[in-house]
């Protein structure tokens, strides 16, 4: 390229990275969809019945259903990224709280894989640049093997010889993916018939659905729970399983987010046991999806977590799948690499075939690989990230007990769980909305609704505290709290807008 | 992980790679189905004849489609691997000839990404470790519409600055992908409706029906033609679309590989336009699979080689894709990073949704934008690996004329297209087949046979002549003449393997 008109890559990079670029994450991030809200069957596969003048001829009826609909904090989220907040330079500007994606410790990743000749040595491989088995290259199965052997099925030990680990977790049992959504609808893809249902605890993770129906045409469906911080019991279980059948849906699959998104509890092991003894009777596959099983706040042997491989001392038969990723305990969600443990090898042989369309690039494989079984770098790293995670926390949840407002104390994940519920003059997802749009306004923050992760009390709001800097935190919360004691003081029929200034 | 039991995951790395673990990539690329023979539906969706007592209730119906049959050379390619050819240290080895997969240039993309701080840059950037559009990033949706512009719109020219050339393809027009298979499949499935039909000149590559049918479920059906060097004729699209309809099916698509695989010859650019046109009155989406487009035996300017970004002026309209990939020209299969060109904007937001399975690592897109952007660098490269493949391309042909052995003069490409059919005694598929036998069993080589590519005249091979040293591949072609030579007198009714013993 002639250098004299060249453009400027990097920086167009960094800036759009962070700003148009980031939309469609969100976009999926908190897809919804208006037409099956809440529990509801969604969209039917291949139906035609939407189609508007815009798209008629221009896709298909499945091109036409992957547009997804605006979401409710879609707009904020925009002005977030044209117009961020920065402590020094733009001290008014808007802050996203609403991106489970933690950047506390980016700089130690980035640190690893810079220094010395470690990422050269993953583009010196020849086999990097080869075909490989979609499932993953030997050495990173290998090592994902070991990582989950050392960290999930053997925590309590100090040492544990690297042959030993593969001798319990066999690395024919892992396979990559590019990320854990490509996993997951490869999973539900390959397991399950479209219009089967899956249960899922609520609320939910808003994209589970993106990742089961909009492929594989799975329909989620809502556990409700008393108690959602303690996960399904075995009568909420069955009360789903019936509303589902009762719907003429088939439940398939079960999905339990352990660490939970967006609660930021942690199962206890006799509840996942319970949970999976109960799918087993009923023929369900249970997908344990564990993606923030490390990003704890106590450190292990000090938090409750237990990964469902422990927990069924690793006999998963057929019919258990354990997900993890990257993206979240190293903070590294743009590598876009996944693995799922299954003992199912016919699936794992599908699961070779379907790979074609969502294999990891060979060097990113190769450096994955090196930091799974380095060790000493991976639990300092994950303490330091523990350590920054909780402070973050605390910084959040200081300020919502100051504000009195109720929440979910968090014992890992990258969010807590407020309810905001008090504020609202009415009960209902109209007043919620609403409350989104005074939070964005007067104190230009965004959040991630309830009603967007199917909660079925209006109200409830997931703030995500590491997506920004503690300072950058500090700052948002105290506007949350101006805001919110200005709005307990005022009458939401007489808003006036001038009251509301001052907040930034 | 203790260092002290650690096992040798770099040397596993590089060996099972090429060996097990290449396996699911050769299945994926002469992935078969014997139930629908040439051009007949294949296997249906949902359908659940095909259950067997092992799967039954392990997987789902998509999951037992998912399980690749057997390939007929796929016995052949494991006895490759597990016993490869060395000129030094296993003289006797089997050599694999049937992987479109291009390694003479290997190391000089390895220099390029392992000099300097080339690689350590890729991982220094924060924005490749967070949420990013799963359409690519800015820096890579970029560089690929330049490299484009240059490359495929304004070959001609020695100078294009950067921001002409983005006037001209628009980043926004640009999506990456894991690979071109991981494109395919996402176009087929955003544009076509399961069960319509996506017409191929015969012979094609064998994976295109993985790619449309397995997700999609897009049924291939093979376009006929008297001389398919030269592309369809309109008369032969005619035939082809009404032996369609007349099967009950629906085109909707038509799939062009220019330069052709397995044929290795260029489309004129009034073959394409034609194309074009009469998809276009029938309301047919063209995608034209490039990915060999800079593969050429000839510099640029002495081939006639032209894109369809060229054909068209660029005017690709709502149903005209282009892909093309760093696979093949840059010899980076394991990189797994395609690109698709498309004006169609309803479609690109569409797959800005699916990408979310099927995104690229950050630190590859931000090496691939390097990569497409360096000039000097690809000029250099490109020509360098042209000499390469033509270089072995004249080995394999001189050793074919000497056997006096037909085949089709390649203009690009990694293969060369072989009539073998005078050694068949009967010309049927069966007798093709026993020829891979004996190839495998006393030359031992292994082609691709023109049976797993759709061809209707049995006796055809494709040889892949890249995937080996020049050294290599004079042997193994030594082989061939040897063998060829001793069944030209033999009665195959009666033949006598100590007679083909010798030939190693």
């Amino acid at each position: 390229m002639p250098s004299a008109s060249k453009p400027n890559f990097e920086s167009t990079g960094l800036a759009l990275a962070t700003s148009l670029f980031t939309v469609s994450a969100v976009w999926f991030l908190g897809k919804i969809r208006r037409d099956s809200k809440h529990h509801g069957p969604p969209r039917h596969q291949h139906s035609s019945e939407n189609y508007t003048d815009r798209t008629k001829g221009v896709v298909g009826n499945r091109g036409n259903r992957a547009l997804a609909p605006p979401i409710p904090y879609l707009e904020g989220f925009l002005k977030c990224l044209g117009d961020q907040c920065d402590l020094v330079t733009n001290p008014e500007g808007h802050v996203a709280l609403c991106i489970a994606e933690n950047k506390l410790a980016l700089n130690l990743l980035q640190e690893r894989f810079t220094q010395g000749g470690t990422a050269a040595a993953a583009f010196a491989d020849e086999s990097v640049y080869c075909y490989n088995s979609f499932l993953g290259m030997p050495v990173a199965r290998e090592a994902a093997a070991y990582f989950f052997a050392r960290r999930f099925l053997f925590p309590e030990r100090q040492e544990l010889p690297a042959d030993e680990a593969l001798l319990h977790i066999r690395p024919s049992h892992v396979a990559l993916g590019a990320g854990c959504a490509a996993l997951l609808n490869n999973l539900f893809y390959l397991l399950g018939e479209p219009g089967e249902c899956c249960l899922i605890p609520i609320p939910y993770y808003a994209a589970f659905e993106n990742d089961m129906n909009l492929v594989a045409g799975i329909v989620p469906f809502g556990i409700h729970q008393v108690n959602p911080t303690l996960g399904p019991s075995v009568a909420e279980l069955n009360l789903a399983y019936m509303q589902a059948k009762a719907k003429g849906l088939t439940p398939k699959f079960l999905l339990l987010t352990n660490p939970n998104n967006p609660l930021g509890v942690i199962y206890r092991p006799e509840v996942l046991l319970a949970n999976v003894q109960w799918a087993r009777k009923r023929g369900l596959h249970t997908i344990s999806d564990e993606i923030y099983a490390l990003s704890t706040h106590q450190k292990p042997g000090q938090h409750g977590f237990q990964s469902i491989i422990k927990v069924l001392d690793n006999d998963l038969g057929n019919d258990v799948h354990m997900l993890w990723a990257v993206s979240k305990d190293f903070g590294g969600s743009g590598l876009r690499v996944g693995f799922v443990y299954s003992q199912n090898e016919i699936f794992m042989e599908g699961l070779a075939t379907l790979s074609i369309f969502t294999a990891v690039s060979g060097p990113i494989q190769y450096l994955v690989a090196e930091l799974l079984t380095d060790d000493e770098f991976s639990d300092s790293f994950l303490d330091e990230s523990r350590d920054r995670i909780h402070q973050s926390y605390l910084i959040c949840t200081n300020k919502l007990q100051e504000m009195v407002v109720p929440f979910i104390p968090a014992e890992a994940g990258l969010f807590v769980y407020v309810d905001l519920s008090s504020l609202l003059p009415e009960k209902t997802f109209a007043c919620e909305e609403r409350l989104s749009k005074l939070m964005l306004d007067h104190a230009r923050i965004v959040l991630t609704p309830g009603e967007s992760q199917r909660d079925t009390n209006p109200g409830m709001f997931r703030i995500c505290y590491t997506w920004v800097s503690p300072e950058v935190l500090e700052l948002a919360m105290e506007r949350m709290s101006k805001l919110v004691g200005k709005l307990r003081r005022m009458d939401w029929d007489d808003l006036d807008s001038r009251q509301l200034k001052g907040i930034l």
